[in-house]
């Protein structure tokens, strides 16, 4: 959840006609967070996703002036996560159910005067529902629609990480284990943190995750125990370094969301 | 949010093989709650709903022993609101998308090898759709499940509300407002609480909501300014009586749900 | 089916510019019989929510004056009856399809110029649906919408049922058993009625229908013969006695409908 | 309704045990019929469709065996009837929800131990969907199903209508209005049967319903009444006629059905 | 596909400027050719279907003149064929997706300005859906639309089939693949060509396919190689007069359906 | 439509018995290509993206050996092209149809015996629709699927675009039109290919389509023509190059595919 200085953008705390009536309605950004429950390893919480997509937001907040029009949604918790089902503490929706969600509080955000909506999304699993839907959205309501993805902006080619992590380090790896022990090290079971990047991937002709075959998987064809990375060397002044990147970056563009406009 | 002391119950915080081998697993009781962000009147946030099932099961959790075998799951805000659509800050979701919603999130509750779900319910429109749900969810998971509905337990006859509160409060008035004074007053507005109680619906031959005629309505047909009730009579006293009564019976139901059995 | 008194109210009977031009229009109540085809125990016939409905709405009709703008819809006999779906002759519809056939058939009757419509609903099954999908028919077309469960009123606090019997008698018991022998006794396999409120009932620390804790069952969870009641101690002069108390009813109630108005 | 003599064959009047162990299950034939409710002219009732398919049926019984083993589910009133929901009366369900009902009635007789299922249509715009769902339902269930449509039966080429009337006639006209004549002439309001086969109707290159060209319509493309025949040279003979042939025709084709095997 | 002289018709060569200012929108016929991808034995292509739609297609264009304004869409391959689904080749939309991808198409005509659209359909399995969906279509668009079954054109009781072939003859038989052997010959394997009409089809009491009995078939109920009809009698020349048949009467249906109107 | 040499990769000019007894079916490699029917500015026919993906297949397929296990389904042409709508030409499925279609022929693959599919798109606005739809696919079947995108491969950064044509050019600019003069000149209409970078997209903050910022934009938000892109300087010669390029990249990735394994 939001730290107390940026509750003040949680739309929810507002009464309705505080809502009808906010200043600066045209710029205001409204911010739906998106994210999973799902597994993440044996050392990370399930919530992963959900902790840090509202930390980066917390901290993005953090970021903008106090008079900045932005509005923060409930975080949609559950997400698109049927590649991690056959572990257990995923939760997941359907696609179809995903993307009606996704275009009913468009909706309804359109209705409350709004004129900017983003989804801030922390899960890979939702990349492309949010991608596509923001454009049925807009058809939809007028609205104009957004979306970011977090984890795109945690961990930018600077940011160190080896190679290996670059290619491979998609799931619960050093990036994931370094943003959580910094923010939340009381969820991290350090101990069982594996360095996970099973020889067969590695027998790929192609990077698998980023190279020019896009090919569907299921977790369990390609990790036994849920990782893709190297969690072992997670630390948290890494997370902090990622941490403060992504809010740096989101808070900048959600500057640039409040200018924008087609004409 | 959960307060630290419940956090331990959180089950999202667990890791996936955590969730896998959970001690008494054929006992443990999954909490999925549900509320709202829809419109309550000029004085209170549209969040209220929400904040109330939060509180609500707050206070439950501290009264069960530690070591009590129950799950919460992330809370979902989005509820079925439409009665509130023509008020702005009102984010409502169809009924067939929450019914998809609820049936997809228990079918993963199944998959995590649980046996036991409970739908905590804190916005009266989702009543219906919750408790036809839990037998759909059951035929097609084998899963127990139970809904339980806050505002049911937030003030029993015994609670002192006034005749007319009992009859026409329903939404905003006195047992809402007193519940955010006591647990959050920094949200409500309390100098524009109004007392709402439109006349004519003191007109009707029948007790509006209760009574034994069921007409469908939206907020508009009853109250121009969305609340139904007294909220000027609300008080933090009051509010934390409700909490307390309300978290007492939800703690001994969730007991009995851990204990039951058709067999 | 009507008896010949009533079908004076069976819409269908009219012809389209009868139904264009019917007088008193705006009061006019539209009734849309629903009830199950589903089992009912060794002793009852799958129809008997059906033919409840039906005997309760004639005999409501008999009671208000020949000119009272009242018109009749065929039966929906098809409901949603999936808790008994292992037992033969049960027809039932998903949640789904019977939300859907709600709402079109009430887009046709506002299209059909009137301005209320009532659902009447004989099967316990259906209740929560129809509670909630008044609410979204209105939404959509406008109509002032009713919900009345006959059900509800066949059998009050006063009717002298054991206190067993009001706790646990809700499917093919006293109560509809009693009707059926009143109405359709030809219908009653009498010797096969069982007395049926199967011992584990007994030992739920809450009344398992109308208690504090809404669980979902299916049928074989709660009983090998598909009854939870007392049917030996039925007989046709309580099913007389609970059929006019319920026509009074809700004849009463189709008067107040005739008058409802929000303004 | 079904006759007294008929009734013993009417499904829903059987416990759901006598269900599960009718004899000789795997020739019995489950008949589900559907019709429709919509405007018929100003001289017929909405309710001819539903009234039609009913007397045939009752007839085709009256012509089988007393032990035949046949058995009739509640009549689905509710049928497609777009066509027609620009005049008052109309009730129509969407394609979408039409198939999902009779899918879902297909899977209930299935579960229900039967192995041949027919859908006895009354309504001309209900043939196709009726012609594709029986498809779906064996290819999901297996049972042997069956269309029959009432309305090619009643009034075949020997039955001496006039050539205008076989080519036109489709809705309402020669045919109809004699069958209900002969069975409800009460619901029949003669002195404004009309002779309607629009002028332009003959200007059409081809002959508009039956011949080598399918064209989309609604009715009022074609008739500003709702009529297509001549109603007033409708007299009760030639429905008893009519009905006669059809119930012969039905009844045989019962037998067949019964009798039928792809092995 | 299209022959080069036919070419000019097919709507997408088009810019989208040329198709919003086409001369004469208002006759102007937009043909959607729909077919399958379907078993057909073992000496057809499972392609047939669409070969022979678009044969006849183009063949019927070729009789139009030059500056008949008709524009062909991109043929749908892809229809319901779940008769077919347990034979390796066939690829099948269910009814639901193919009722959804013709409506979404149909509003796109309408979207572009076009009044008139013909379904024009070569397999016997999207007849019912094509011939009801055109209303649906009609009523939301407003489109005369119209729907063309190619494979009651191409063998007319005067093609000279044989008595058996007629009644039996409906699936890669004769006339199917007589027209394959005129139009594709290298795609016919003639050598395996069977004559397959199973016996227990003559032991039917009524001629299975267009008698007066509509059964749901899988075609595993009826032919265990998947034809049905005599295919070792087919040649070239008799397809080239099923082909011009056809062509001829396509043809001057859709002069028809350009001067086609309901005034 | 594939060259004759391609044409013995075109899975329906199979038979069926040939289908299920193709050898190396492990191995095999399933193609579906989609693409679009939408508006390409005032030059280029709305068929261009199905043009393009048509001819890369057909050039990578003879870039592969003769034996080699490829096996083309037939083009869906028809995609989400919301987008482009208001324009005329544009024939759109909704993502939700478009979603049912692929999983609805990706499960028709499974069950013809092949272990692996490919999605080709040729349209961008149908990206992430098979980006995620894979996934579901791979849920459901166990197939292994892949989706390549041919637009991501026609013209690398090597290809020499211009810098603005790399940033704004992503619709019938310099690659499409380029490539429609080389392949399908007959179709274009040169003397209107217009140089169309909207001067209020230089004027964004990011570059527009793959920059940081991901927006949701339809097509009159950023071009009154319908193009992006300066197609003033397209020329066959550089179609053919980039055809080269990516027929040579594709071909080397469905190499790829048919050796792919997750062991």
């Amino acid at each position: 959840m939001l730290s107390p200085q940026s509750r003040r953008h949680f739309l929810p705390y507002q009464t309705s006609p505080q809502i009808a009536d906010l200043p600066d309605k045209d710029k205001a950004v409204v911010i739906l967070p998106i994210a999973s429950v799902e597994q993440h390893g044996p050392h990370l919480p399930v919530y992963t996703d959900s902790l840090i997509v509202q930390e980066v937001l917390d901290r993005a907040l953090a970021r903008l002036p106090e008079e900045f029009p932005v509005w923060v949604l409930p975080l949609l918790a559950y997400g698109k996560s049927n590649e991690h089902s056959a572990f257990a503490g995923t939760i997941t929706l359907t696609s179809e159910t995903l993307i009606r969600v996704l275009k009913e509080i468009g909706g309804s955000v359109a209705r409350s005067g709004f004129k900017r909506l983003v989804i801030l999304n922390g899960h890979g699993g939702n990349t492309e529902i949010a991608d596509f839907v923001i454009r049925d959205i807009r058809e939809q309501t007028g609205l104009l629609v957004f979306a970011l993805h977090v984890y795109l902006r945690v961990a930018p080619p600077s940011a160190g990480l080896t190679e290996d992590e670059q290619v491979y380090g998609i799931h619960a790896g050093d990036v994931e284990t370094s943003i959580l022990l910094c923010c939340h090290p009381e969820l991290v079971r350090r101990e069982l943190a594996p360095a996970s990047i099973p020889a067969h991937l590695k027998t790929f002709k192609h990077p698998p995750f980023m190279g020019p075959l896009t090919f569907a998987w299921l977790t369990p064809d390609i990790t036994a125990n849920g990782v893709l990375g190297d969690a072992t060397v997670a630390n948290a002044e890494k997370g902090e370094r990622y941490l403060s990147d992504a809010a740096t970056q989101i808070a900048e563009l959600l500057r640039d969301i409040a200018d924008f406009s087609f004409a």
